[in-house]
Formats: C-alpha cells, structure tokens, sequence
C-alpha cells in the first residue's frame, strides 16, 4: 500500500502534480478573464470553468485511484473506502494523510486537511483566485472520480476558510451498507 | 538528490501527474474540437493549442526546477545542467533516466527517451492524439523551463516516430561557456 515519507524526494512528482494543477487554474483564470473583457465573470462563465475543472479531476481521479487499487482486495464497505480515501490515497497524491475525519453515520464525511497540498501554491496569488472557487474544483472532482470508482456515487462540496486549509463535504448518494 | 524507484508505491504521484497532463490534452483537444466545428483543426487552431500547452509545461517546468535545485550547488556548465536535467530531473518526474543523451558539443543535445511516461497513457487513444502533436507540447515546454530556470535559453522540439518513444532536441540559444 501506498505510505506518505516512503523516501520520495523533497521535490518528488507530487510537487510537480501540485504546479501542474496550479498552472491549470491560472490558465482557466486567465482564458475567463479574456473572455470576459477583464470585468468582473458573470455566474455562468464561473459555472462554466468549475465544471471543466471538476471534469478533469474526476477523470484523473478514477484513472489513478484504478490504478492504485486494481491489485487490493475488495472493500467491505463505505468506510472503509473512505479511510482507504483518507490514508493511503491523500498520502500517495499529497504526501500526507488528512487531519481529522468525521462522519455522521449516514453517508455524510466530513474530511480536514488543514495543509491542503494543491493549495500551498494557490496561498501566494490568492487575490485572484478567491473568485469562483476556482482552487478547489479539481480535487473535488478527484475524490469524486475516486469514490465513483470504488462504487460510491457521492456528491463532493468544498469550503475555503483560509488557505491551505480545506474541508471537504462527501455525501453519499447510494449507500453500499 | 532525487532518485528513481526509491521506494515511491507502485501507483505514485507521477502517475497522476501523467493522468493530468493526459487529461489536459484531451481537454484541449475536445475545445479545439467544439470551436473547429468537429472539421480538421485549422493551422491557427493548432498552433494556439500547442502554444497553451508549451505555455503550461514551461511554468511547471521553471517552478518545479526550482523547487529541485534550491539547496544545490551551482552548475559548472552547459552539459551538467543537461545532464541533471536527463537524470534526477527525469527519474524525479518520470520515474526512470533518459535512455540516451548524444551531443555535437556546438549547443545542441538529442535525448531519446524509449518509453516517456507522460505518452504512455496516449498511446492508447492516439488516433485522436496524432494531430497536431498535442501530446509533446507540454513536455517541451517542461524541458524549456527547467533549461530557462537553469540559465539556459533554449529551443526544444520533439519527434515522436512510435509511442511512447520519444526523441527531443534541445538547441541552445546562448552558450554559457
């Protein structure tokens, strides 16, 4: 299984996965503002870039999360996947695990990471970035495409109070138990 | 310094970070697709996405190199750089070294890469990939980064003749020694 400080390199590929999620947000940023004549996006141009976002996220994320568990016994069920989510996922794509994980029982996760890896990056130009959520659409989508492969519809909500901290909302849509 | 199969898990964060760059691609080629009219992509078209994309893989490539040699000691010349460059830059991103660096010793290098990591995932859909060799954009331009980051201007090109065997060009612009 999958381990956070396994002797990956100070600036391993994770770092990389990092900029290259950064450098996508700019350029939807940027391809907006183009688009939008430098003034203020209107709800549909925001909703527009979101969705491209998550799109991409939950591709990436069920190609990586097949790959990760095409060779592990089965899940028994909801929690335990969502555990596998929280350790061995986080910790192979942001090398750690999350801080805290709450549920209530009924399909609800609630997931901290109070040191979120692909929003270390976004914390420095964070005035243009505060519109629309733009930072946190792709890894919504990530663990969306992660749990849609492990057999979980769910719908994934993210809030930003100060970055890099992030808390994500799973809700599941089907229970397996 | 960075090395190769250092104990990082099987489906590491190189992985995602191929998926992305896949994911990216095909991003862009199903914009490209929607704005051409579903028709053969334009000239124009194509050179605009290949510049979004050389565009995205210099950023990374620029941040992420110096991220890498922060705690490093000066290069002593052209060829070390090129030569970190095909080795703990390479196995750090890709997980394996280059398989050959020829030179005329005149500013130019040939580096072959007979399996490049970030065309593996494209080698399976690549009847819609072969326009326009989307797929070699960002990885020049990840290489022009690192170059740039490095004190070398540079001009990269790629030749693909089979997936995922890549041959890059890297003619340099200005000589440091």
């Amino acid at each position: 299984a999958a381990t956070a400080d396994s002797g990956i390199p100070a600036a391993g590929a994770e770092v990389a996965f990092q900029f290259l999620h950064s450098e996508l947000v700019s350029f939807l940023l940027r391809e907006q503002l183009q688009g939008g004549g430098g003034g203020p996006a209107t709800v549909q141009q925001c909703r527009a870039q979101l969705s491209k976002l998550e799109t991409m996220g939950f591709q990436v994320g069920q190609a990586y999360v097949e790959k990760m568990t095409k060779d592990l016994p089965r899940f028994r069920d909801d929690l335990e996947i969502v555990k596998f989510l929280c350790k061995d996922f986080w910790a192979s794509l942001f090398k750690k695990q999350v801080d805290n994980l709450k549920t209530n029982h009924q399909g609800v996760y609630v997931i901290i990471d109070e040191k979120f890896s692909l929003l270390v990056p976004m914390a420095r130009g964070k005035q243009y970035l505060d519109r629309c959520h733009l930072y946190t659409a792709f890894p919504c989508g990530l663990i969306r495409g992660a749990l849609t492969n492990l057999g979980l519809r769910a719908i994934v909500t993210a809030e930003v109070e100060e970055l890099p901290r992030v808390k994500f909302q799973i809700q599941l849509v089907q229970h397996s138990t």
